[in-house]
Protein backbone atom coordinates (compact mmCIF):
# COMPACT_ATOMS: atom_id res chain seq x y z
CA UNK A 1 0.00 0.00 0.00
CA UNK A 2 1.11 3.76 -1.08
CA UNK A 3 0.23 7.07 0.58
CA UNK A 4 0.75 9.35 -2.33
CA UNK A 5 0.84 13.11 -1.52
CA UNK A 6 0.54 15.25 -4.45
CA UNK A 7 0.73 19.15 -4.56
CA UNK A 8 -0.45 21.05 -7.55
CA UNK A 9 0.05 24.83 -8.11
CA UNK A 10 -0.34 27.84 -10.44
CA UNK A 11 2.52 28.28 -12.50
CA UNK A 12 4.63 31.26 -11.07
CA UNK A 13 3.10 33.51 -14.41
CA UNK A 14 -0.60 32.72 -13.79
CA UNK A 15 -2.46 34.98 -12.68
CA UNK A 16 -3.74 33.87 -9.07
CA UNK A 17 -6.84 35.86 -8.10
CA UNK A 18 -8.16 33.96 -5.03
CA UNK A 19 -4.59 33.89 -3.72
CA UNK A 20 -4.82 38.26 -4.24
CA UNK A 21 -8.27 38.16 -2.57
CA UNK A 22 -7.01 35.90 0.27
CA UNK A 23 -4.18 38.35 0.76
CA UNK A 24 -6.09 41.91 0.41
CA UNK A 25 -8.72 39.94 3.33
CA UNK A 26 -5.37 39.32 5.53
CA UNK A 27 -4.30 42.55 4.81
CA UNK A 28 -7.39 44.28 5.85
CA UNK A 29 -7.74 41.89 8.81
CA UNK A 30 -4.71 43.60 10.21
CA UNK A 31 -2.11 41.08 8.73
CA UNK A 32 -0.53 44.11 6.45
CA UNK A 33 2.85 42.23 6.47
CA UNK A 34 1.79 38.99 4.46
CA UNK A 35 3.13 39.96 0.88
CA UNK A 36 1.37 37.48 -1.15
CA UNK A 37 -0.70 34.49 -1.14
CA UNK A 38 -0.93 31.51 -3.64
CA UNK A 39 -2.88 28.69 -3.80
CA UNK A 40 -2.61 25.07 -4.66
CA UNK A 41 -4.27 21.93 -4.41
CA UNK A 42 -2.98 19.12 -2.18
CA UNK A 43 -4.26 15.66 -2.74
CA UNK A 44 -3.55 12.60 -0.46
CA UNK A 45 -4.15 9.04 -2.35
CA UNK A 46 -4.34 5.30 -1.17
CA UNK A 47 -2.85 3.52 -3.23
CA UNK A 48 -2.88 -0.73 -3.67
CA UNK A 49 0.50 -1.96 -4.68
CA UNK A 50 -0.13 -3.68 -8.33
CA UNK A 51 2.49 -5.25 -11.05
CA UNK A 52 2.69 -1.33 -12.64
CA UNK A 53 5.44 0.65 -11.30
CA UNK A 54 3.89 3.39 -8.54
CA UNK A 55 6.15 5.97 -9.90
CA UNK A 56 4.70 5.81 -13.09
CA UNK A 57 1.26 5.04 -11.96
CA UNK A 58 1.35 8.69 -10.12
CA UNK A 59 2.99 10.84 -13.09
CA UNK A 60 0.22 9.58 -15.30
CA UNK A 61 -2.39 10.55 -12.96
CA UNK A 62 -1.27 14.11 -11.98
CA UNK A 63 -0.46 14.37 -15.58
CA UNK A 64 -4.11 12.93 -16.68
CA UNK A 65 -6.61 14.31 -14.30
CA UNK A 66 -4.80 15.85 -10.93
CA UNK A 67 -3.14 18.86 -12.62
CA UNK A 68 -3.87 21.15 -15.58
CA UNK A 69 -0.22 21.22 -17.73
CA UNK A 70 -0.72 24.26 -19.60
CA UNK A 71 -1.25 26.24 -16.03
CA UNK A 72 -0.05 24.43 -13.10
CA UNK A 73 2.83 22.52 -11.80
CA UNK A 74 2.60 19.64 -9.50
CA UNK A 75 5.16 17.79 -7.40
CA UNK A 76 4.68 14.15 -5.43
CA UNK A 77 5.66 12.29 -2.60
CA UNK A 78 5.14 8.23 -2.38
CA UNK A 79 5.56 6.70 1.09
CA UNK A 80 4.94 2.67 1.64
CA UNK A 81 2.87 2.06 4.27
CA UNK A 82 2.15 -1.02 6.19
CA UNK A 83 -1.59 -2.16 5.33
CA UNK A 84 -2.95 -2.17 9.13
CA UNK B 1 10.83 37.77 5.16
CA UNK B 2 9.00 33.80 5.33
CA UNK B 3 8.00 31.41 3.23
CA UNK B 4 4.78 29.97 4.74
CA UNK B 5 3.43 26.41 3.55
CA UNK B 6 -0.23 25.83 4.73
CA UNK B 7 -1.76 22.60 4.34
CA UNK B 8 -5.42 22.40 5.06
CA UNK B 9 -7.01 18.99 4.97
CA UNK B 10 -10.43 17.81 5.74
CA UNK B 11 -11.25 15.90 9.11
CA UNK B 12 -10.77 12.33 8.49
CA UNK B 13 -14.73 11.48 9.60
CA UNK B 14 -16.17 14.01 7.18
CA UNK B 15 -17.24 12.96 4.11
CA UNK B 16 -15.26 14.09 1.23
CA UNK B 17 -17.44 14.29 -2.38
CA UNK B 18 -15.15 15.26 -4.54
CA UNK B 19 -12.41 12.96 -3.50
CA UNK B 20 -14.87 10.26 -4.06
CA UNK B 21 -15.77 11.52 -7.15
CA UNK B 22 -11.43 11.84 -8.49
CA UNK B 23 -11.38 8.30 -7.16
CA UNK B 24 -14.26 6.89 -9.19
CA UNK B 25 -12.80 8.81 -12.35
CA UNK B 26 -9.54 7.30 -11.84
CA UNK B 27 -11.14 3.91 -11.35
CA UNK B 28 -12.69 4.66 -14.51
CA UNK B 29 -9.19 5.86 -15.92
CA UNK B 30 -8.00 2.06 -15.59
CA UNK B 31 -6.50 2.64 -12.06
CA UNK B 32 -8.23 0.47 -10.31
CA UNK B 33 -5.32 0.53 -7.46
CA UNK B 34 -6.28 4.01 -6.32
CA UNK B 35 -8.20 3.07 -3.10
CA UNK B 36 -8.89 6.35 -1.76
CA UNK B 37 -8.53 10.15 -2.32
CA UNK B 38 -8.90 12.88 -0.58
CA UNK B 39 -8.18 16.93 -1.44
CA UNK B 40 -7.31 19.71 0.48
CA UNK B 41 -5.56 23.10 -0.11
CA UNK B 42 -2.38 23.83 -0.52
CA UNK B 43 -1.11 27.46 0.33
CA UNK B 44 2.23 29.33 -0.08
CA UNK B 45 2.45 32.64 1.81
CA UNK B 46 5.42 35.40 1.71
CA UNK B 47 5.14 37.37 4.93
CA UNK B 48 7.32 40.13 6.10
CA UNK B 49 8.89 39.98 9.22
CA UNK B 50 7.13 42.10 11.61
CA UNK B 51 7.47 42.57 15.12
CA UNK B 52 4.86 39.97 16.21
CA UNK B 53 5.75 36.45 15.98
CA UNK B 54 5.43 34.46 12.52
CA UNK B 55 4.17 31.55 14.49
CA UNK B 56 1.62 33.31 16.05
CA UNK B 57 0.68 35.16 13.09
CA UNK B 58 0.27 32.03 11.35
CA UNK B 59 -1.86 29.86 13.61
CA UNK B 60 -4.31 33.11 13.75
CA UNK B 61 -4.43 33.18 10.18
CA UNK B 62 -5.02 30.01 9.73
CA UNK B 63 -7.65 29.92 12.39
CA UNK B 64 -9.25 32.95 11.46
CA UNK B 65 -9.45 32.86 7.46
CA UNK B 66 -7.50 29.87 5.91
CA UNK B 67 -9.40 26.96 7.55
CA UNK B 68 -12.66 25.69 9.18
CA UNK B 69 -11.95 24.64 12.26
CA UNK B 70 -15.60 22.44 12.29
CA UNK B 71 -14.42 20.15 9.19
CA UNK B 72 -11.27 21.48 8.55
CA UNK B 73 -7.56 20.82 9.73
CA UNK B 74 -4.57 22.58 9.25
CA UNK B 75 -0.30 22.03 9.21
CA UNK B 76 2.05 24.78 8.40
CA UNK B 77 5.84 25.30 7.59
CA UNK B 78 7.66 27.90 7.80
CA UNK B 79 10.93 28.66 6.09
CA UNK B 80 12.98 32.22 6.56
CA UNK B 81 13.96 33.32 3.58
CA UNK B 82 16.70 36.14 2.33
CA UNK B 83 14.81 38.68 0.81
CA UNK B 84 16.51 39.34 -2.41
Amino acid sequence: MYKVKVYVTLRERVLDPQGIAIKQSLQQLSYPEVQEVRIGKYMELTVEKSDRNIDDTVKEICAKLLANPVIEDYRYEIEEVVAQ
